[in-house]
């Protein structure tokens, strides 16, 4: 993929997202600033462009479109995907029923849904002090008390806090979480910490809401939350890293009772039938291509996890941390706290024209605690670019922390 | 397309439908019923399954698909598109310009999007007594207080009756309403009625919200309500009946203004990028491929309903009325007072295997007023297969009448 189209699919993104009216005007302004033409950016979340499989879905959507009469019609939610999924989940340690596959437009639908099946307006919901900017923007129309506990970029989230904040008498709507890849932390959590997290839903009576975005990226991936309890793990599941976002393909797996609520709920929103996007992803899988097509994807991605990681340990200067995640495509890093992420990505663009998107991007409620944190987004970067923009990164760092 | 797989297809929906949660459970029950194999159905709001451009749209999908690097990547909302319903809109006799247009998953999702915007929990909003059931979907999270105006099936809504309600004090969050072949009584609004309706609104400041979704099937569709009002009119457009419902391509036309705010909410619920589907759409238009496909589209659904009109002239007992709408697919039956339609309609598809959608499905609150009627969707049925059909209910009716 040319760069100049690199360049204009991240600021698109970068354009898009100062829109969604979040986070402080300064971080809106360097983020429009990090869009500028000619950036090395690790900012937005981005799949790698150049491995969408583009001949093999134009095939086949051509061939659905071509074969089906009812391929453009308004039709039932398509069972041959929801058995499909199923067959997914299988991979993910998930035993499950077609029946309790609810599919959507994108996992940001299956949250959003979720999020208003459980949540009263002004209720009350538990997030990370580091997460996804999209569940913030799932919660806001209710207006809730957000809740948070601290999470590690080695450990992930502090399953003690969750235990003491229920034992202290919190009973929020739903904990949110990315338990496989954290997106921003890159961490997956430890095996005992899910345990514990499934138990104290059930104690509790508290849903999780897992967001296993890039669970099937990874390839030694430990079994999803929602292997270990089937009533208390509302899982979320998305075919835009595995395939492509354009698609626009999620699902939900979900107690069966939920499906008829969910259903009338996407009814209102845009209508629960079988999209192109949709059948697109069934005729992929259906033709068997999803096995050999996820190979590529994670042996690319951990080519470009070990790019970074050998740049970061090459150019970063002392006092700088960062973790060392085994999956997905995001890298977190601890600067000193003396310096704000925020400030600094603006010196970055302007100085190196090197970008990242600062820790307050993801603050759930106070940023205070990540302010001096920043996420590297290398996904949809080949390794030659990762290795320039790490080098860059680590002048601009060396610099502010030569004269502090 | 096969009579099997029609039958299916509107099966399909009919499920879908009573999955909703709407009306009684007597017509919940019916209208499983009438998802039977075999029954002809006049049921369900379904565009003509083999008038979809199948071919054309494979070829312009795979064409997008294996030209453009980033057609599958999260993007900003097409350029190209929006421009594209710049030109469409002109044809609607309305001038606006692309940064007015709000791309959207379905013309469901722009009303969806738009009621958020406007209506706060437990709100007003006004409604025909009959009334397109999406938008009871769209404002039921709400709460609201719906107000209701009586509609008619030859001259449409009551204006009189907004005005009074109106000068008595009441403000709505907003006005919905189909101006150009209405769902469910087929009709289109009066000049008078649509200049008198803008005044209103203005005067008032209670936003219109237009739903437009067949206005551009109509040969000699009158302009938009947009024409005569670029703040108060809020517009919603479709290509789900003028291209097909899988492709999940809609917008509005709304002030620069909302656009963000708009932009903002679509985030939350399913991302604001564009999808496969829009990407077909535009390369479909680029192309040029629409104006003849509308040109077919429009003598062929009004051959079928030039087919239902002399059909129901032919085999409808004395006591029975219907409409002759101009355009669109939907007539509205009256039957005699005495005659409840969801009764009827088990009757129609015990004894006949023929059936329709009854008035009660459409009642914005209080069906009393149009339990009697009944809603004729054509748009999917062939002129043989609505002869044979109306010949059928017919005799259901005759035989009623008769005894009564």
């Amino acid at each position: 993929m040319a760069e100049s189209q690199e360049i204009a699919a991240t600021r698109e993104l970068r354009l898009s997202q100062s829109v969604r009216g979040m986070g402080s005007s300064a971080l809106r302004e360097v983020m429009e600033l990090a869009s500028r033409p000619g950036v090395l950016s690790f900012a937005v979340g981005l799949p790698a462009t150049e491995l969408f499989p583009r001949e093999a879905l134009a095939e086949e959507t051509a061939r659905v479109l071509l074969t089906d009469p009812l391929a453009l019609q308004y039709t039932l939610p398509l069972a041959e995907l929801k058995q499909q999924i199923v067959g997914l989940m299988a991979g993910r340690g998930v035993r499950c029923r077609p029946e309790q596959v609810f599919v959507t437009t994108g996992a940001t639908q299956a949250v959003d849904l979720l999020a208003h099946l459980l949540l009263d307006p002004g209720g009350e919901v538990l997030l990370e002090e580091a997460v996804y900017d999209g569940i913030r923007l799932a919660v806001r129309r209710f207006a809730p008390r957000i809740l948070t506990v601290p999470s590690n970029a080695d450990r992930g989230i502090d399953v003690e806090a969750v235990a003491a904040a229920l034992a202290g008498g919190a009973r929020p709507a739903f904990l949110y979480l990315i338990p496989e890849s954290h997106n921003p932390l890159g961490v997956s959590l430890p095996p005992e910490s899910r345990r514990s997290l499934v138990e104290l839903a059930r104690r509790y009576g508290v849903p999780l809401i897992e967001d296993d975005t890039y669970g099937l990226l990874g390839e030694g991936s430990q079994p999803a939350l929602r292997a270990l309890d089937e009533d208390w793990v509302l899982y979320v599941g998305s075919f835009s890293k595995i395939l492509a976002p354009a698609l626009r393909a999620g699902w939900a797996v979900v107690p069966e009772a939920l499906v008829p609520r969910l259903s009338m709920l996407k009814h209102a929103a845009d209508v629960d039938t079988a999209a192109l996007g949709h059948r697109a992803v069934a005729a992929f899988l259906a033709a068997g291509r999803l096995p050999e097509h996820l190979q590529t994807l994670r042996q690319e991605y951990l080519r470009r996890r070990t790019a970074i990681l050998a740049s970061l340990a090459a150019h970063m200067p002392p006092g700088v941390r960062w973790n060392r995640p085994a999956s997905g495509f995001y890298i977190w890093v601890e600067l000193p706290r003396s310096i704000d992420a925020t400030a600094l990505l603006r010196v970055a663009v302007e100085t190196e024209q090197v970008a990242f998107a600062p820790g307050e991007a993801f603050a759930a409620a106070d940023a205070a605690g990540i302010r001096h944190c920043l996420r590297l987004s290398f996904g949809n970067c080949p390794p030659e670019r990762i290795e320039e923009g790490i080098r860059r990164l680590g002048r601009v760092l060396s610099r502010l922390i030569a004269t502090t």
